[in-house]
């Protein structure tokens, strides 16, 4: 698919199977990606010399995704001027919400897009809507998959008035 | 400063103290802006006609903020494939959790990039970065400006070195 | 059982199990419904056309359920001057409390009617009342259900007292 | 204005500031009301007996609010079958969370139609579109004053055009 | 074991589970119990009749056990004058904080002396120390009692220096 | 008044504003008492002391208040078999919540009687519930006070009905 | 491995499973330790003399976990001037969030290094560094196994490019 | 007082009334301490450096602050193997909440020992602690600082004893 336009970076394997996510959307809308993994904590410096050569390498935007203390989006946010897209990651005890205070409350100057816990959908879907910003293609793919979903939701409603709920249920 | 990229949305007058910031930051940035008051709830029809419309009039993506159940950015993220940033507004018992709940957690499909409780001037950047994407002397300016909280962060840290916390302080 | 008094609408397929307890209800209360998929986000003008035409065609309230940002409650009741009734669905690592806090914290002027997390059967019971508030024959069957409710721990109570713990647990 | 339709209850004179809301709003949508201090725990029997009797002397709907532990919605629930309408107030080092709690979280079975904290002024509106779902003009009235609401949002927002942000905050 | 002292009150049999462990320990403690279904909601009656007749009958102390909105215990309490522990249950999206809530958060005037959440064993010992505090036989077991859980832990650190903790966990 | 029978502690002079109600509250129930500063972190021996030697001296109950993590009434009631009430001192950031779960979470064994935030009143109503257990000129006492409850709900009541609630608030 | 260096405390054995954790990294680092349970509650002697004895017996650090309201890092703080670091043990319906609180919220003078819920390994890697300040060859150690950590993610981060996300989730 | 053996690091000046406490402590209790500003997100590169040098110059140990998302001490965690200790700012919307969960839920292998909110004090004892734990010297004037604690708490209680609450308050 050509050059990657987006990095999905995440800092752990365990935070894949959720991250995948990003990447299939990407896919579905025709936008090349890549994947790295790179801890914020355990690999600082390989996460900074990333963060500092994507927008050289032809990167639009970066996905990461981290869970607890999640600072992964943060540090990446502090080493480039590419919109960061943050997905907090739900695991351990607090359920994400650690998570997403650590990637949502970035102080002034330095802004993380934040997405839902485990949103890791929306956010590759975000990542398209920023390239589709300067793209008009992208864009109408975008509209497109939006229509999709209207499509979807009229497709079960239609669903639900011919089967009735009892009968949706167990079909 | 020609026609505005992006649109700066808010639900009520009361949010505006907040969400000037945005359009400060964007001033800064030399990116043009347009601001417009429209509750989700208490105007949606011409809030679902702003959305409609963003995409067409030129502008590259919107800030919408809004207080506790906080349906704006997502009503108009759900009317329009440009990328939304959603300001969760601080306000009432709940002092912003529930606008940052209300607009963080968007069902798959239809995202909000969503930043800190009051975060307006990050939500500003985040626009620019998004237009930065695609235009590179407006990356170059955010470059610049990220160079500048460097800087004001060595000049405060010589500053203290210089005269120590007590006359700091008192200074 | 006649034209609907009642529309039940939830965004997903996904919440049925939860809303099919309004329906339940509503039917052993003798209130005729009707069931509705339509989601804020995917098919807004769906979900505004519903809401629009819901006095029109005769209902006299509407329950609404959704989880996460949801939106749905809030977004029928922008569009409509019956009652709207929102039911916070149980879902993903926040378990209902973004939804809780994104249909109660309704701002000034558009209220929702707001029940338990998952209390999708006191949401058909608060229908009802809504309509017993004009109508005695539907009121004095809430207060037979009121007594019902009454007998049943009056039923418990004795075999509690003739089983015992132990025995009560075993059976 | 005629025999009440509506009581608002409130369990101490510390919570009337917040409740008049409610009244001043019923007042303005022509919906005779009226007002009593009872409290679940101090006057158990006051606010049985009163809860008891409310259909009977001709109420359609009962407005109840309370702070902290916040049992006087659901107390009055639990003596009527007329739709119960909670308010949780703001108060004490939970702010109201334990009172939206206390209030929305009622047992399957009797249900409390809850909303915002100190969201009286809702609950108000609440009452009369339950009234408007057996009377046209009240809905009408209803009507009447959601498009207020929209005219108002226009208004503010033409202002805020002409003014700009500066000058709007400024005046 | 002679005329009941304490009460175990629970709202519905799907407390009982977790109320038994009241009944339990007051039986090791030689101190006789009786236990009551009778719901705030559901039987508001009943409930007010066993409080108001309770010191009456003998009782000493009232236990009482709710989940959700939780307002059986300070329902008892607003009719009797005897002490009456709280026990929160776990239920519901909210894990029994909801409960704890509505039950510790009582207002000034009407104590509940509240236990953790599920903790009615505590509830039973409490109650135990209560009537411990009038009659130096109960207070003697229950010291017996806390030198036993003394007891309890120096045996474990025994057993976990003989066998270390690899075997310790294996056994 | 006599001996004591209910000590107050708490862990810092900070505290004394609030924990001055249970003795005022005491001091109108005819219920001696004693008040001691004594922090369970920095004089842990003088708490141990303290708790070891309460029964002994005649002591039927004790209140403990603190805040933030909040360990001195749990550490009390590691030491005696009296009944120990707990009240959790709002203050800091976390406004008492840190204080209310490190008091009512007490493990199996050792029961902490929790109020409410702040409730050092109800603190001293529920240590004369614990006396009037075993004293029925004290459980009159407390009757009459709850019967002063409810007369001053009914007072202010009919002020209310008298002034209205324009007049009531302004007078 | 000579004289334990490091204790490490817990309040009942069913928090082993976890604080092992703590005793298999400071195996893997090369420094001595010593496991104990002793409860702040039910062995308050115990715990107390554990705690003023470290310091003499040659203990440079204590770890202590605990679950619920999580006394006993506190209580062993409040007897011994050596670094106390406390693990909050995850159990019961708020999931740890009490333990954190209890844990960390310490008074001013007597500090508690909390590390994440259920964090032992970290408690145990803290421990080393305690002791690595003031001895070059743990210090070093500790550099070797940040060094691993880094190498680690190199090597996933390397079996991701190679294999792609889909067989890297399959293998 | 010779060469710094405690970093003492905060993001901005805004932090600098909160962390002048952590010097203060430390110079009473004889150690050399330095003072730095240095954000994680606005000066990544700096506050690299800061750490990566820090063990070389001689620190013992690492104090940061830092408010909201709060990745000051993480990332400095990340690029040294002394002991860091993290101070939540308490600021905004959470009021330090984000700053804890952001601070004390770092990953495994990484470690903060965290104090409680705005807990710069308890952060310099505790850096004392550590140097404390190699050198008697040290430890024996914590143990003189924890006895003039206790000394402290004798004297309040003594003054309480003699005054009586309403002379103390007054006084």
């Amino acid at each position: 698919m050509g050059k990657p336009l987006v990095g999905i970076v995440m800092g752990s394997d365990s935070d894949l199977p959720v991250m995948k996510d990003a990447a299939d959307i990407l896919e579905d809308l025709g936008i090349a990606w890549e994947m790295v993994i790179s801890s914020a904590h355990r690999a600082p410096e390989k996460t900074a010399g990333y963060a500092k050569d994507a927008a050289g390498r032809g990167l639009k935007a970066i996905i990461a995704g981290a869970g607890g203390a999640a600072h992964l989006p943060g540090v990446i946010a502090s080493f480039t001027a590419l919109p960061v897209i943050g997905v907090p990651i739900r695991s351990g005890a607090l359920d994400g919400v650690d998570a997403l205070y650590a990637i949502v409350q970035m102080p002034a100057g330095i802004p993380v897009a934040t997405v839902s816990i485990n949103g890791a959908k929306n956010a590759g879907i975000l990542a398209a809507q920023i390239i589709g910003a300067g793209d008009h293609s992208v864009r109408s793919r975008i509209e497109k998959y939006k229509d999709s979903l209207a499509a979807g939701v009229e497709e079960k409603d239609a669903r639900l008035r011919t089967l009735g709920a009892e009968k949706y249920l167990g079909s």
